[in-house]
């Protein structure tokens, strides 16, 4: 049997301008869920990856990694969902699952982990993403949404969210109290002010300049903000950060960020830059102080940010858009002009 | 009362040459103890001190933070040790008792510590080192030396053992299978083997050349050897360890040892370059991977590197030399011609 016949949005060259697509889905296998998506988040890496920057890309490609969607089948063995459970995809749907990482549940790191569009999926079939009428998708990298949480808010928390919430899940929880600093406001970044300050964090926004200080400290109820030119600013927050989660997607000197860490703290990157970064190695030895890296997050951490969200009462601040805006919200996005995240609505747009 | 009158060994200038040298020690508080010297051990540390490339120094200089000793004289309030204990005196005798890190037994990372010689007393003397017949240290700084420990094989573990043992305490009982790499065999480097292979891991030792795999294999009796310069063996052991303790102090490319690790692994640093190091973040972010560092140990760390070292019964490779033949040391520490530690035998010694 073939699989379903569905249409998605694609980008057919590197100009990254999206269009309607018909394609093939592939054959549900007994561990799959075959799922009609709601909303799909839009994230700067789609733009990257549209326009080859990041991998070699087969075009046509359908971009989307941040999925909510309705379970319209399941396979013959699929039993961590049924018909009409709201479910979510994030940016993976596979991963070799015999490797250290995956045993340790820590699937994001194998080296075999197949991408959410742009990949292969093991049959030799493109994968494709969210912006598309449905997906089909192994159980194991399906996430539940929870019933308190509406489904369009959960959109941005299956990469961002738990891109966020990976690292600073650490330091949940502490027996100390913790003092956070989140380095850049953009769609990682907000997200990990609201989950650190949900966690009880003392959270400092560090910024550029002071144009994002009264949505850091207003909007999003940071505790304090710092510019980081502002020497003085800088001088007398020294020494009294447990962690920085540096969000910043680009080259920047690290020198001032690592004397804001308190002994023992952690400067923690989600943001790649493209040039190599430098480092006095003493700050580290007479601190002990670490840099670390930490990539979206497992599909354990992707359940849990969600049930957190939801806990907690946390809203994304976000834009909802229909499928025929969406070459206008890359356009928007790149501009930084979004507050902050588009969210698309996949079903109740008219996609044809 | 004035203190002792004791003769050390000092350098006057940054010559560096060492000879006999009359001053007084502080005056005896309540909580210090007063050791007369039996063995201390020179570190390559010693070396950059008296030449003043480490920090302005105010000479005669007289150096030595490897030290064990017999106590001979107590304060009123001591109450960790008694007249003719052994014990041992580090990198540091004094800290400001008060910041986060000496309230968390972390004294080491105080930025108000004391080193045991080049530095400045509390009480405006300057301190003076273990190449001397008699030390006043208070209690809080000194440590036990166990009873079946010789006390020229616990000199080195003052310094470069627990400089080791500090960053690798913490995979010591672990529920897996650790695996380790050592990159550099100095003092720091030797050391570093036995404590990991004595804590069961598996240890691979990274030298730039097979010079020392000999030494690495058969008299350290480490699991494997790797030489740098060696693409093909490098490439074979990408991914496949849980740290490295990198004690290189020169700058070095990093990408070759973050390639060696598993993904959540960490590069510890416990030797300063003093050039700025280099790194791709997306090699943190998509192994989760760390570059952190490590400063000798607390006092606390300092005892358990002795007991851990009594109670598997280990040795240290040191050649014992009278202090006649410090300067002549020195000469052969610097082009690394000693395996792998000079210890000064300062009680059997004409000081004179």
């Amino acid at each position: 049997m073939e699989g379903r016949r569905v249409i998605g949005w694609a980008a057919r060259d590197v100009s990254a301008h999206l269009s309607p697509y018909s394609f093939t889905l592939r054959k549900t296998g007994p561990e799959d869920v075959v799922l009609k998506v709601l909303y799909c988040g839009v994230d700067h890496t789609d733009l990257h990856q549209m326009r080859g920057e990041l991998m070699p890309i087969n075009y046509p490609l359908v971009p989307g990694h941040e999925v909510v969607g309705e379970v319209v089948e399941v396979g013959s063995e699929v039993n961590k969902f049924k018909l009409g459970d709201k479910v979510g995809v994030g940016c993976l749907v596979s991963s070799c699952g015999k490797c250290l990482s995956c045993n340790s549940n820590n699937e994001q790191y194998c080296n075999q982990r197949v991408f959410t569009y742009g990949a292969v999926n093991k049959d030799g079939t493109p994968t494709h993403g969210g912006f598309s009428s449905a997906m089909v998708v192994h159980q194991k990298f399906v996430v539940q949404i929870p019933e308190k949480l509406a489904p369009e808010q959960a959109a941005p928390l299956l990469c961002a969210g738990v891109t966020a919430y990976s690292p600073l899940k650490q330091f949940n929880n502490s027996d100390k109290a913790i003092k956070a600093g989140i380095l850049g406001l953009g769609g990682v970044g907000h997200l990990a002010v609201l989950i650190a300050k949900a966690m009880g964090h003392h959270v400092t926004v560090i910024s550029s300049s002071e144009k994002k200080k009264v949505e850091a400290l207003e909007h999003l109820h940071a505790d304090a903000f710092l510019v980081s030119s502002n020497a003085a600013e800088m001088e007398g927050a020294a020494a009294s950060l447990d962690y920085i989660l540096d969000t910043v997607p680009a080259f920047h000197s690290l020198e001032p960020y690592i004397s804001l860490l308190k002994a023992g703290g952690k400067l923690i990157f989600v943001g790649v830059s493209t040039k190599p970064l430098h480092f006095n190695n003493d700050e580290l030895i007479l601190g002990n102080k670490s840099l670390t890296g930490s990539f979206i997050g497992s599909m354990e951490e992707t359940q849990e940010i969600l049930d957190f969200w939801a806990e907690k009462g946390l809203s994304t601040m976000i834009e909802v858009v229909k499928m025929d805006y969406i070459n206008k919200a890359f356009e928007r996005l790149e501009r930084n002009d979004v507050r902050y995240r588009f969210v698309l609505e996949v079903a109740g747009s008219n996609l044809e």
